[in-house]
Formats: structure tokens, C-alpha cells, sequence
């Protein structure tokens, strides 16, 4: 096998694939990729078994070839490249990488050792990768980390004729991103959160063609395709738990709110959920923190309106601080009362809509 | 007391004193900065025993007072401040910080705890504060990592009427800086390499001025004092060990070998002191490296001259990248033979001076 390619399009797509395979592992089999030639493109591929990936880009190659090499090497050496063009040739068990006056010769391994990653030939249907990423992104955060039960450390994704839903929550908060247009399939799934990270890499303009299988979901866009296996388990049922009467809504700039919030939590007891309190009346919240250390406030001019005119609740600031890093402009915040869920919603993008559950003041 | 200053001011003097005072430590007393008010003037002191630091401002105050409070929380504080001035008010055991629309405080600790770093009130002489940086700057990488004899792990400085030097060894390379003009003071001195990066970072513009006494290096630059202890022993004698004959001389742009050098070594055996093979003839420079993973190579043209046409030798890559990293523009590489010491120096920098010894070829 011998082709040529451009090396900041080998660069990226290889840099994708190692972010998969692991760099070390006890099966020394997983830390290789797979190269394939085949039908005038060549195809890199990958898995850590969670988690299969190909990016397959179009080259003219003379013969077909399948090779392993370790992924971490090869992405290290393909980006040190001097030149623009990178040469591949296969020859007696090495893989030659030629650009500009350099030279080097990989040790190829056995290919037969590496698992064989199988994408679907046709995909059942498709939707747009813009959206598809855009929903995941916004809700990522909300999943819960380690120490919880397995379905809360996944992002629920909802594919229906009337919408694209995306929904994570850990129990003390909630994210959820829906856009109401057909998204071409009918399907209620859950991904577990390191892969949602993973697939969001890899959409890009256009359609991201999907599949679903045997409890795993495929999705290709652009050169790549990837596997992710899903979650099983009943994801809990959240439409239930946003409340829908409110005693105030406030309005104000999110990004100052952020920095407020931030500003104030250096003083919040670490120990005792990062708790800041929120005081709002008279169009003013004042936010303020309490501590070892000792104390911080800020007061913020807002539009405030609803049948309270005063409200005082209580925060995890981290959550706050998370739940506001996804609105770009004005934020709207809306209070049930001091112990039930507050929403964080997006004025410029309303297909966005966050829950908080306040802490008890006591 | 009662003060104003400008944040940005205030917060990279505190950046500075934030570097030296540990985060944690067995001695609580020791993470404490030491704010002190007095005289139409601000200081704000630490040490972590082996490094004492001041940062000086100049500020309108109405009353003398020494406090104490956690380092890095006041520095936390202040960077997030919003406004850009920041008003202190010492009252009641507490701090109380204001910026905008944002106030905090922060109790205090008991001062009489905090070590009180003293600092010379007259200097014994002073230096040019950038030829003092750059020299250091120049050989640090040089100094050997901790499993060498303690005198290795350090840089010396000598200070003459004839020269200010700075050199630091491990044994395997050296590196060496010479500005030929008097320093106003004699002494031969050796700084711990860590306390080196310390005090680089706070030699600014004009005068460092200088003070030794007790094996202890004192220094102000600017806004900064710093007291910085020495090493005691027996620094090599390096003169000796540099080369004056030479049979052949090279000369290339760094930038461009230095890249080579990286790229090849990617190959090369980590467990081999990551050895590179170089071979010069007829104007080529050929780097090669081989190891468990494959091989490299690549040829460079170069301008040579000597009694020898062609020369083989091996190196640690880390050793040359090292050398190649302080040269701008063109470097020069003379060889003294295939064993014995090689010179990697700048031609647009005289002064410094770099000293590699290669592996055996065996």
C-alpha cells in the first residue's frame, strides 16, 4: 500500500481516534488502531470497548491493506511532520512515514489482534448534527459523577416526530435542551455522559445519520463513525418535577450573574454544599456567602415581577454557576417558592431550560 | 487602616508572594501573608522557609497596622474582584474588601504567628536586573533533578569585576553565562534551582539590588525583595572540563534542529536515555534514532568546517532540545571527538554557551 494525504487532515482525524483508544491498557490489543485501505480511502479505527470510532478519508491507494500500529505513536509522529504531504507505504511488516526531509519506519502489529470494530452499512435514519450536539452540550453537566446510581450518570436523549430532547439530571438539578421539529426516528435512549462527550467531537455540519441496534447507538457525520454503548434503565421521569406556577420571575445579564455568583462562593463553606443565599426585592438581588474564612456579598439590579415581592432561597453556587455557562445574553430565573425548583432559562435560545432544587435554609 | 489601590496592581503583587507561600502546611502559621501598613506604603510578605518574598505599594493610609490572613483566599478574592479599584479596611479582626458593587471580609488571623521575614535595609551593591535574568534564565534547565548530590541541584552565580556568570551542570551537560562586564561585587554563590525560577520571575527593569550575608542571597527588584538561602559545597570545577579544540564546527538555524531532533526522537528508547545517532558529511546532517517502536531519520544541510570530514556521534535527545532551546537564530555545534564534550552555542548571543557530553556508541 502506498498513498499520500494532507497532514493537518491525518492530524485531526487521527487525533480523534486516540482520544478512544486507550493509551495503555492491560490488553495490549486495545492500544492499537486499525488501519484500513480499501475502495480509494483509507480508514483509521479504534475502540476502549465503550466506545467504537472510524474516520475513514478518501485517498487513491494502489492495493488494499489492513495494519495495527500503537495509536499514541503514530498520532505523536504524524503531528511532528515537517511538511504538508505525508507519504504511507506498507512494506515487510512496517508502515514508512515520509514528509519533507524525514523518514521514519513504524513497527506494524498484528492485526488480527485488534478487535474489528463494525459500524452499520445503512443507517436507519437521520437528523441534523448541529442540532444533535447542540442539545447534548447544553445538558451535559447536569449528569450526575460517580458516586450515583448508573442511569443518572447518562444524558437521556428523545427522538420523536414532534421533537429532539435532551435531559440530564442528578436528582438536585436538571438540564434539558428541546428542539420542537421532527427529529426522523422514534426512540427514548440513554448515553452514558463520557460518551456524549465523546460523540459531540465528532458532529459536524450537516446530517448525522443514526442507527440503533442491539442497545447501542451508531452515528456517522462527516469522515467519522461511531459506536456508543447505551444505558439501560428506567431514566426517571422528569416532565413531572419542573414546576409550572411561580411566584416570581427576574430577569438580568447571565454572564454577570456568573461572575457575581463566583465572586461571592470564594467565601462559601466548602463542607456545606458551597451554599450562597439569594435575598430579591425592590428590584435588586443581593447574593451572599458565609464561611470559615468569612463572609462576601454583591447586590445586582434586575427586572423582577410576579405576585412575591420578596423571596430569599438558598444555593449550591456550583450548580447556579453550571446551569448559567449555558445562557449567552439575558438570563431569566423563576422561583416556585424558597423549597421547590427554580428554572434558569435562556431569553435569546428558549429551547433551553434548567432546574435547580434550592437548599433548605432552616 | 483604610486604603485604595488598583487591582491589577494589587493583584499581580499578590500573584508574586502566592507563589511562595504554601497552600498547605503542617504549620498553619506558615500559609498566612503578612499585610503590613506603614510610612505611606503597603507590604505584603511570606515565605516558605527557603524563600522569603515582599511586594511593596506605594498607598495613602491613615493608620499602621500588621494582619495576617490565608494567602491564597485574599488572592482568590481579589483576581475576581469586579471594579478596578479595590478599597482595605482592617476593623474589628476583620479585612473587608470592596470593589464595585462587591464587598467582603475575611477574618484575620493572629499576626504574631506569621514569621517575619526580615529584609536588609541597605544593599551591598546592584546589577543590571535583566543581564541577572537572563543569565539565570539561560542555565537552569541545566542543574540535575533530585536524586543528585545537592550542589548539582543548584546554579552558580559568580559575580566579579571582570564578569557576572551563571552555570549550572549535572554531570552529563552544562550550561554557562557570561556577561563581561564588572558586577560590581565578588562572590561566588550557589542558589537552589528552584529558588532560581523564583527569583527570575521578579527581576524586572533597571537595578536588582544585592545583598549576601549569613549564606543567604538578598535581592530587590522594583516592587519585590526576596531573601533566597543558599547551598553550601564544593561546585564542580567546570572551566576545566570545556573543551578548546575542536575538530569540526557546524552551523544551522536552531529552530530548524531543534524540530528535527524532536520529531526523530519520538522513536528513540526512553529506557535508553533516548539516545539519537547524528552523522555529518559533506554538508548533511543526518539524525537517526531507533527503538522498540521503529526507526527515524532525517538530514538537514548545514555549513561545516574542521580537520575532520565527516564525525558520528549519539546523544540524549533531551539534552540537545535542551541546549537548542536558549538559541535564537543560528546555532553553532563544535565537536571535540566522539567521546569527549560537545558545544552548542548562539551566534547571535555570545555569552551563552552550552556543553553536551554524547553517549558511547559502543
Amino acid at each position: 500500500m502506498r498513498t499520500s494525504l494532507a497532514k493537518k487532515y491525518l492530524a485531526d482525524a487521527l487525533a480523534h481516534v486516540e482520544r478512544i483508544i486507550p493509551a495503555r491498557s492491560s490488553n495490549p490489543a486495545l492500544s492499537l488502531l486499525r488501519l484500513e485501505s480499501q475502495d480509494g480511502a483509507i480508514s483509521f479505527s479504534g475502540s476502549n470497548l465503550d466506545i467504537d470510532i472510524k474516520a475513514k478519508i478518501a485517498a487513491d491507494t494502489e492495493t488494499d491493506a489492513v495494519i495495527a500500529l500503537p495509536a499514541q505513536v503514530f498520532g505523536q509522529v504524524v503531528r511532528a511532520l515537517p511538511g504538508e504531504l505525508v507519504e504511507l507505504v506498507v512494506e515487510d511488516r512496517e508502515l514508512e512515514i515520509r514528509s519533507g526531509s524525514f523518514a521514519t519506519k513504524l513497527q506494524l502489529s498484528d492485526a488480527s489482534q485488534t478487535l474489528e470494530p463494525s459500524f452499520p452499512s445503512n443507517y436507519q435514519s437521520h437528523l441534523s448534527a448541529e442540532d444533535l450536539a447542540k442539545a447534548l452540550q447544553h445538558v451535559r453537566y447536569a449528569a450526575a459523577v460517580a458516586e450515583y446510581q448508573a442511569i443518572f450518570r447518562g444524558v437521556k436523549l428523545e427522538l420523536s416526530d414532534r421533537h429532539l430532547r435532551a435531559i440530564a439530571t442528578d436528582g438536585f438539578r436538571l438540564a434539558y435542551y428541546n428542539i420542537a421539529e421532527p427529529s426522523g426516528m422514534n426512540a427514548n435512549i440513554v448515553i452514558p455522559a463520557r460518551s456524549v462527550e465523546e460523540l459531540s467531537k465528532i458532529l459536524g455540519e450537516g446530517d448525522a445519520h443514526v442507527n440503533l441496534d442491539n442497545n447501542q447507538l451508531s452515528v456517522k457525520s462527516g469522515i467519522y463513525s461511531m459506536n456508543v454503548k447505551l444505558l439501560e434503565g428506567d431514566f426517571p421521569n422528569y416532565e413531572r418535577v419542573i414546576p409550572q406556577h411561580f411566584v416570581m420571575h427576574v430577569s438580568l445579564d447571565s454572564k454577570a450573574l456568573l461572575e457575581a455568583v463566583s465572586r461571592v462562593a470564594v467565601m462559601a463553606d466548602k463542607t456545606s454544599n458551597n451554599r450562597i443565599d439569594l435575598f430579591i426585592k425592590d428590584g435588586h438581588l443581593q447574593i451572599t456567602a458565609e464561611g470559615g474564612y468569612g463572609r462576601s456579598q454583591e447586590a445586582l439590579g434586575i427586572s423582577q415581577e410576579g405576585t412575591e415581592s420578596e423571596i430569599a432561597l438558598a444555593y449550591n453556587a456550583r450548580y447556579l454557576e453550571d446551569a448559567l455557562k449555558q445562557v449567552e445574553g439575558e438570563a431569566r430565573l423563576s422561583f416556585s417558592g424558597t423549597t421547590s425548583p427554580s428554572l434558569i432559562q435562556s431569553i435569546r435560545d428558549p429551547n433551553y431550560l434548567s432546574m435547580v432544587v434550592p437548599l433548605k435554609t432552616n
